[in-house]
Parts: C-alpha cells; sequence; structure tokens
C-alpha cells in the first residue's frame, strides 16, 4: 500500500467540508481529517452554525490519538471565541503535533493568529496544500471576509438562441426537471436569492427551497433554512399579494422609495422594507444593497434570478462573480426576450467577454459555468 | 493477435472514405478493404470525380490476391457503366468471394443492382455492417438521391446571449481562429455555399475557401475546387462590386426578379442568375432552389451561412438539416442581432425544439452541433 500524500488527506477534508455545503450559512465549509501513522484517526465538518466546528468534531472522534497527530483542515483553524472556543487552542490542548491547512483565515485582520497560537505552542504548521480547491468551497465567505461583499451567481434559463421568455412574457417549462432541480440546489447553498420586482409581477416567483424538487437525501433538512428573498423594488411596486411574501423565511425588499405608505403595507404582509441610497437612474444602487445583505445579513452567496434589465445592470456594474446559465434545446426567436440588456452596448469593442468554465449536459439541457473576463 | 471483425474492417475503410472528404463533389466518399485469410490485401478509397473507385483501386493493389478474397465497401458497388466501369463487375471479374457493404446504393431506382450482379455471379454478400456511420459520411449525397435534394447544413457564429453582430451590423471577429478554419473546412466538404443577399451588401463576403485556413496536410488540392456560391437575391439587389464575383468559382443569384437589365448587368460580371418561381411573401421558393441545386448542380451538401432573416426561413420552411453553431465566450446584449428571426412563434408551444448532438471546445469558442426536431 503506497502512503497516503498530504494532496489526499486534504482532498478526503474537502469531501467532508462539502456535506456543509447546504447548511453551515452564514458560516463557511470546513472539514478536517487527523492522520496519525499514516491512519486516519478522527474527521469531522461543520454542519451549521451552532454546531461545533470541524476540528473539534476530529478530535472528539481521535480522543487520546489526537496526541501526536496531523490534523489536515481546510480552513486555518479559528483563533476567536466561539460558541465551542477557538479551534487553534483546541488543537493545542489536544496535543496535536502538525496542522496542514489548505487557506488562510480570509479575514485580512484575524488571518494568521490561528496560525501564530498554534506556532506558539512549538506545533508545525503548513499552508495551502488544495488551496484552489478550498477557496472554491467558500467563494462568498472568502468574498465576504475580504471584501465586504457576496458572491454573487447570475442564473438564467434560456433558449439556444439565447431567448428567456417570449415577447408577452410566457416562460415556462424552457428547461426540463434535471435543470430545475440543479437550480433548487443553487438556491439551497446560498445566503440569499436576489431577483427585481418584475419578476415577481411578471412570474410570481416564489424563490424558495423546495425539499421535493432538490434531489437530495436530506432534502427537508436543507429546506428548513430558507435563503433570505431579496426583492430589488426601487419604486416599491411589489404587490401585497406576491407569493414570496407568504412563503417561510424573510423578504427584503429593497427600495429608494420613500413612500411611506406603500412602505408600510409591504411591512404590513410581511416584508422587510430596506430604503438605499438611488444609484444610476434613480434605481437602488446594487453596489450599496450587496455591501448591506454582506455586513448586516452574513450573506455570503446570493442567486441572483432575475430578467434581462437587472441581470443586464449586475453586469453592467461588475458585480456578477459566476454566471450558471441553463440551455434548452430550443429556439424562441429573435422577437423573444433577450438574456442581457446591456444599454450602450452599441460597438464590439465594448462587449463583454467571458470566461466558459465547463459545459456538461443535465437531463435534455446543458449547463454553462461562465465568469465575466475583464474587458480587453 | 484475436481475429479482426467485419466491424473493425469496414472502419478501416470509413476511415479511407472520410480521406475524400473534401474532393469527391459530386460522387459519395466511398472506401474499400481487401481481406483475404486475415490480412488486409488492398485498399482503396474514390479521391475525385473521374479518377477510380474505390473498389478499383483495392482490385488495383491487390492483384492476383484478390481471388477468394472480402471486399469491405461502405457503399453498395455499382452497377452503372461509369469512366471506370460498373464496380460490381469488376469484383465479380476479380475472382472476390464474398462483398460485406455498410449501405445500399441510396437511389431506391438502382439499390440492390450491384448486389445482383455479385449474387448473381455466386458471390455472397452482406450489407448493414456500421450501416449509421457510412450514413452520416454522405448525408448530402444520400439525401440527393433518395429525396432529390440537398442535405442543408446552417453555420452561424454566435455570442452566449445568442447575438451574430451588434444592431449595426458590426460583427468581425465574434469566434477565434480555431472556430474559423472549422468553418473553412465545413465550406471545403461542401458543395456549394448559400448566403442571403444582404450578407453581401454588409459583410461583402467572399464565400470562398482560403488555403491558409483549412488547416489541412492537402490544403491547396482542397481550394482547386471551390463550392458553388448560391446566393439567395430575390430582387436581383446583388451589387456587381461584390467581390464574391471575382473570386475562382462560380456564382449563381437566385432570384424570382424578372428585371432583365439588372439580370443582364449581373452576368456581364460573372454572376449566373437563376430566375425561380416567387414563393411565400414574394421571395425565392427556398425549397424548389434547393431541389434545383441537387438535379441541375448535383449538389449534396449546402453550406448555409447567412442572418437572422434567411436562416429563420429555411428554418420556418424546414429545410435545415443539421445546426452548426460556433458560440464564443462573450455577450453582446439585447439590442444585438438576433440569431433567428422566427415570424409568428408568439407562444411556447411554437417553439422549434433541438436535438443537441454534440457540445465541444474549439479554441477559445464552444461548438454545437445540433438538428431540429418534429415539433411536440
Amino acid at each position: 500500500m503506497t502512503t497516503p500524500t498530504p494532496e489526499q488527506w486534504m482532498a478526503r477534508a474537502l469531501t467532508l467540508a462539502r456535506r456543509g455545503r447546504y447548511t453551515t450559512h452564514p458560516n463557511p465549509r470546513v472539514g478536517c481529517v487527523l492522520v496519525k501513522a499514516q491512519r486516519r484517526v478522527g474527521e469531522g465538518f461543520h454542519a451549521r452554525a451552532g454546531e461545533p466546528h470541524a476540528e473539534i468534531l476530529a478530535l472528539r472522534e481521535a480522543g487520546e490519538a489526537a496526541r501526536g497527530a496531523t490534523a489536515y483542515v481546510t480552513l486555518e483553524p479559528c483563533a476567536h471565541q466561539g460558541r465551542t472556543g477557538p479551534c487553534a487552542r483546541a488543537l493545542v490542548d489536544a496535543g496535536v503535533a502538525r496542522v496542514v491547512a489548505a487557506m488562510q483565515d480570509p479575514n485580512p485582520r484575524v488571518a494568521g493568529q490561528g496560525f501564530a497560537i498554534l506556532r506558539e505552542a512549538g506545533i508545525e504548521v503548513a499552508c495551502g496544500v488544495l488551496e484552489a480547491e478550498a477557496r472554491a468551497l467558500n467563494p462568498g465567505f472568502i468574498l465576504r471576509m475580504s471584501e465586504g461583499r457576496p458572491h454573487v451567481r447570475l442564473k438564467m434559463a434560456m433558449s439556444l438562441d439565447g431567448r428567456t421568455a417570449m415577447r408577452s412574457g410566457e416562460s415556462q417549462w424552457i428547461t426540463g426537471p434535471q435543470a430545475r432541480s440543479a437550480v433548487q440546489r443553487l438556491r439551497a447553498q446560498s445566503s440569499a436569492v436576489m431577483t427585481g420586482v418584475e419578476s415577481i409581477i411578471f412570474d410570481n416567483s416564489r424563490l424558495t427551497v423546495r425539499a421535493d424538487q432538490l434531489g437530495l437525501e436530506d432534502a427537508e433538512t436543507i429546506a428548513e433554512r430558507q435563503p433570505l428573498r431579496v426583492v430589488v423594488d426601487s419604486r416599491l411596486r411589489l404587490p401585497e399579494a406576491a407569493a414570496c411574501l407568504r412563503e417561510p423565511g424573510r423578504t427584503l425588499v429593497a427600495t429608494c422609495s420613500e413612500d411611506a405608505e406603500r412602505r408600510e403595507r409591504l411591512e404590513a404582509v410581511g416584508a422587510e422594507v430596506l430604503v438605499l441610497p438611488a444609484g444610476e437612474g434613480g434605481r437602488v444602487d446594487l453596489a450599496a444593497l450587496l455591501r448591506h445583505l454582506a455586513a448586516a445579513e452574513e450573506v455570503n452567496e446570493v442567486l441572483l434570478e432575475t430578467g434581462a434589465t437587472l441581470a443586464g445592470a449586475m453586469l453592467d456594474a461588475e458585480l456578477v462573480d459566476e454566471l450558471q446559465l441553463f440551455m434548452a434545446p430550443t429556439l424562441l426567436g429573435g422577437e423573444a426576450r433577450p438574456l442581457f440588456q446591456l444599454p450602450g452596448l452599441e460597438r464590439m469593442a465594448q462587449q463583454r467577454p467571458l470566461e466558459i468554465l465547463d459545459i456538461r449536459a443535465i437531463g435534455k439541457d446543458w449547463r454553462i459555468t461562465a465568469r465575466p473576463k475583464a474587458a480587453s
């Protein structure tokens, strides 16, 4: 038998961390494996805010075997006094000999403090094993900690000719059940689902995670946390009868309207209204909204599910980090609704270049993962 | 060593046949392998009209060894007296013992006649080995022989949001060099390249095969045959200064205009003008044009390179057999030109379903192969 490499142990820790994909909000997904004499003596992952961190669970499983072990952990152990105490201290107390982390704490104000506690106690520390994979696991948490904004994932369903709906707005069932299930999983892993008020007015979207559509074993547990629903509604046009206001979970209406009467009516049916300064064109300042979501709501990942106007405005403001396009094998024609409105894009030199990271079949549809590239 | 299967010998014959992909027009691509005592004793492929058929070349290579051999051939050997005589007769004369064909002759009037000659001479005949692969090699020849029309391959270059050009018409360099080279190869394998007069007016497309862009070893030889250029020009608006009229090869202008003066002027600069009955909306009857191309020009495969209007009309008339979409990783926005104009498509129930056969990366772009599906 060959000896497992540090990368292999870290890959195991990452696999564990991924089990928390749908439930750790607002915390990061973290996994930990304790290894002694080339054998795994304990492992754990963080499942849910308020429950123990990955390191604590791994140490509990290992018990005395933790002494002299190496801890593989997907994120720098914390140094702060949380519900379960600083993990760095717990690793010291358990007598761990060595800690291998995939990445530093992304918060620049605390980065390295966990490692410092370990080193001061004479523990050998290494960092950077499978770092890219670890970063991909928590894109939103990292951005929130490092830049004070969430990771924005724009999801759209389109025909092969780049259309989202008929001119009339009719749009049901462009993509098939597997694609819709994938969208449900994207919602479930997000801290917030964001849309424009037009999407609510036309489609009456509920924006909820539906357990029966997740296609996951622990769907019921996952659907207990409904992502924060965020409606961009510059003029407070959200209908009081909107379906999303009657669903479990919170609906935050972001506006720059000062219409107190509309506001009170919406609050009376359960909406939370957030008044923000107006940005360009008298519309909600989208960057300010995202900063608010990160700071006040601890939002890591936003799933943006909306129409061409808000999608285009978010792209134009360079606030989209990732595109998830579900492409159905059909043509809707030149009169149908476009994917993006990008006003002012008149010349090829102004085109918005993307990097396509992946295209794969999903049922009868295709899923395209891309990200905006800096214009050349 | 294991004994090669009939499928393996036929696969070799298909590989040979593919070498004629760019040069056999108007003939089909055909390959032949002669096998005796599990060894290949001769092989050949048809390279060019007027040159020997695959069977004749294989027999020449085999010489006396052909006696008692099995011939694997991708198409039923011909029974007609061509420049090299009927191949079925040549196989009989050479003493071949057995003939395995991938498919029958697609011309219903002569199908089976080659086999009949062989059987009458006591040769064992089998048919249907790798038939789907053999049919895919000659989609146009098969349609022309069986239905009197060519195979139409619609090529378009688009952004990820389904746009082909800016509103102004500006469109250069959406896709990268590898994609453009693939389009050159599509042209080279086609009997004809077809476009609408608007594409000529706006882009002054030459529609030629350029040896230096083919990315093939024998590019110079291939580019000696320029596909017939077909311009759909209902009102004879083609400019006499159009670049395509100054290129090697023929340009056929399909019209329903009876303007004799315009016609004479175009003929004076080298165009051939074909007057067809008007179809819907006073425009060229596209089905009649395709029938003409098959019957009078022996056109097997048409590459349709055009804008949204003609592309949409061809789709609506159910005259497109295959779509080749080159998708660039960029966004052009909702004001840019659409992929297809499909007038009258107002409801989701009228959408045009496709079957996506393949999506693959080509340089920085993606190539999508699809075909229209019968609407459900």
